[in-house]
């Protein structure tokens, strides 16, 4: 006898990249950041007391979220902090969707959106992308005539790196009936200004997801937030969030690595820098992307390569380098390779080369 | 305009109890244990590096389930590690109760359960327990006629600190329909064996909570697990939990708190001596406790005191002393009291000796 919903039983849970434990793995599959985190968070963890764990944490992460809205020209209330961007997905949905009720996400996209949509048993519209990765003109007008409640869009996209328009954001959220989440997990790697936060004030269905997983190097320590008008923030803040989501070591963490904006800001410039000279070297060997402002590159294997995708996947494995092989419509001859140092760019780029030889 | 659901525009949030982040308040209202954790989790903190919170941290906290397997005699597939025990909550709810389905608790219980069934959007079914906080005889079959898909039981019992006699569990599981989750936050303070952990062999239908909140002193670590039969944990672990749910510091601290028993049945004992000692004190002052098998008492102020429960909660408060009133049917006459340390209690009783002169 099963116990499991229905939906539940049907479904498949999120496949997360390989993570080896071994020290030796060149990791370019999940998109962490190469560069260490802020030295202030060693002087947190020197400092912590172990004692102070035996209370509560601050329930509300206040701290936390002064710091964000500080940096973002918000207020507080218009910040809440998350376990990662995955509680911020997860809350959208929760406090925002009924089962049922359709959430919208391009195709492709984050995979994690269609999975997070099947537990709360609401039906995905997929809208593709067209044949540049660009979103289609009617893109709002598809989500509306489908009765979204939700849209997901990643930007930077992912698994491609490309990054919308502006502007288009704005007319976006005035066209859309739904609630627009921009996933900005990416967004520390743009390049020049990008102000979306400031969004905010103007359109009340406007919620941005941001992440210190990969601008701020804590893919470990699970600290995101969300950026939204009061009226999005209040219910996920003091009605479906789990009562003490974050723990309090993790608070002063993400403190620490908020505040040091110098050391974050070095690190989006090494990737930034090594992700032009990643993409130049690759095309040398006839491998192209598209324009990627993200911390990794979606790399085509054409067909005149004599290897596949999932055959360099494969290879570069067996020399202990992992990269991402997604497979599947439109993905089946791509990988997605994370911007490493110099260092490991350079080794990937070799270890390629006598792969291709 | 409002883009909540329904459900949860209807509804109110958890209210946590009082958490001031001054060292001088004495905080006897949310059950944290006294004394200071494990001295191996200062090691942890010591030797642990910044910078591997780069990466991902370890995805099913494989190390943490294979010592809590050990401990208490189960496979590591029969263990799921959550962020507290509030995530495992969720997570039963969210994996094995559709929207519409009733969830079954008793009343009183912990007030956490009403709030998560509304989010879920479930029907409460709630059986008042017998005026000395006994389960009543035909509980189960209340349950059953109710159609009652997950029976939420915490034990010892939140706010009486009532335990039930072990053999019921095993005769409640045989007779329910639905899931039974033992919410056993507290059962690190039962005095004598109560190996209800064996009985997931039995039964395919139990999940028992556990966290290190109190039991390992590490409340703001936000750290529990669930032990089930494997058809149970299986879809929490790989479908409806959130993907890196644990962060990799949580993890490892876990680790060493859960592998240091000796230090932890320490602080369980001198938790159990205070009780007895507390409680019999309390009753020198007119007050009178239900026999407590958890880390407090649910005090009754009798109308021949000249002050209510909630007069005595706000001039020990007036004296820095926090204590819990909940109030509401059955509660109104009552303070929840967590048990401190010696100097604590001494404390607490001649400030009350004061109060009540």
């Amino acid at each position: 006898m099963s116990f499991e919903r229905e939906n539940i039983r049907k479904m498949s849970g999120y496949a997360s990249g390989e993570q080896p434990e071994d020290e030796s793995t060149l990791k370019l599959n999940t998109n962490e950041n190469p560069y260490p985190p802020s030295p202030q968070v060693s002087k947190v963890l020197a400092t912590f007391k172990a004692e102070s764990l035996r209370r509560y944490p601050p329930a509300t992460a206040a701290r936390f979220r002064g710091l964000a809205a500080e940096l973002h020209h918000v207020s507080p209330n218009n910040v809440i902090a998350t376990r990662g961007g995955d509680e911020l997905l997860r809350l959208a949905i929760t406090t925002f969707v009924d089962p049922g009720e359709c959430i919208g996400v391009t195709q492709p996209t984050y995979s994690l959106y269609p999975v997070l949509a099947q537990i709360q048993n609401c039906p995905i519209v997929e809208v593709p992308l067209l044949d540049n990765w660009a979103l289609p003109e009617n893109f709002a007008q598809q989500m509306n005539q489908s009765k979204v409640k939700l849209t997901l869009l990643v930007n930077p996209h992912a698994p491609t790196g490309t990054l919308l328009d502006y502007d288009r954001i704005s007319l976006l959220a005035s066209d859309l009936d739904s609630i627009l989440l921009l996933d900005e997990a990416y967004i520390d790697f743009v390049e020049g200004p990008y102000p979306t936060t400031e969004l905010i004030n103007e359109h009340g269905n406007i919620i941005i997801l941001r992440t210190l997983s990969k601008g701020y190097s804590l893919a470990g320590l699970r600290f995101g937030y969300g950026i939204a008008a009061e009226p999005l923030i209040d219910p996920m803040m003091s009605k479906t969030r789990d009562s003490y989501n974050l723990d309090h070591l993790s608070q002063l963490i993400a403190e620490a690595a908020i505040l040091d904006q110098e050391h974050a800001k070095k690190t989006w410039l090494r990737v930034i820098d090594e992700r032009r000279r990643l993409q130049n070297a690759l095309l040398g060997l006839g491998l192209t992307s598209p324009p990627s402002q993200a911390n990794f590159l979606l790399v085509s294997v054409p067909a005149s390569c004599g290897l596949s995708a999932a055959d360099i996947y494969q290879k570069l494995k067996e020399k202990h380098i992992l990269v991402r092989h997604f497979g599947g419509p439109g993905l089946d001859d791509k990988l997605r390779i994370s911007i490493g140092t110099i260092e490991e760019n350079n080794h990937l780029l070799s270890t390629l080369e006598q792969i291709l030889a």
